[in-house]
């Protein structure tokens, strides 16, 4: 019943790993670490659900469409990304793991 | 659009603070600073909601009702508890602050 989001020991970092916390029918609450992985060239996140993320560890830079500068997210960092606002993960940290919390909610 | 939790700097921490970071239909999520406060004695929490808390800073001990062990708490420690899963805080650090992220959800 009690986890730590900071345990990564056991994990796969080579690919991004995701791994759902609460899976309710109205909120989904998901552990992301990233390990300098980014949104390929081009592409833009574009979800039918609202999503609040925070930074627990490691950075990142975030991008919303139609904003020239890119949002750097450390540890503490939160901020609350809207149904259909296009954004895109600019980088993530290469030196250490960067860990997300998202919360997806309708 | 973009804050931090831990920027705690102009809070009077006398007393608990409370503070909505998103106040959604279905989900409540909720920044709650702690200085050595704990439930009254004999206190239960009872919640027609979901709740599922993550300790920041600090740390915390939690009770269940009927659970004899006292769970502690500390960053990155993250629990469910149900709705009327009755619990009450035992205590919280009286050294430093005390970050929970709350999210509530039905």
């Amino acid at each position: 019943m009690l986890g730590n989001l900071y345990d990564i020991a056991n994990l796969d970092l080579d690919s991004e790993q995701f791994s759902d916390l609460i899976a309710g029918s109205n909120v989904r609450i998901e552990r992301i670490v990233s390990n300098g992985q980014a949104s390929p060239p081009g592409f833009w996140y574009d979800q039918d659900v609202a999503e609040w993320v925070l930074i627990l560890a490691g950075s990142a830079g975030l991008s919303f469409e139609g904003e020239a500068e890119v949002k750097v997210l450390t540890p503490g960092d939160h901020l609350l990304i809207p149904a259909r606002r296009k954004h895109r993960v600019e980088w993530t940290d290469r030196s250490a793991a960067t860990i997300w919390l998202a919360v997806h909610f309708s």
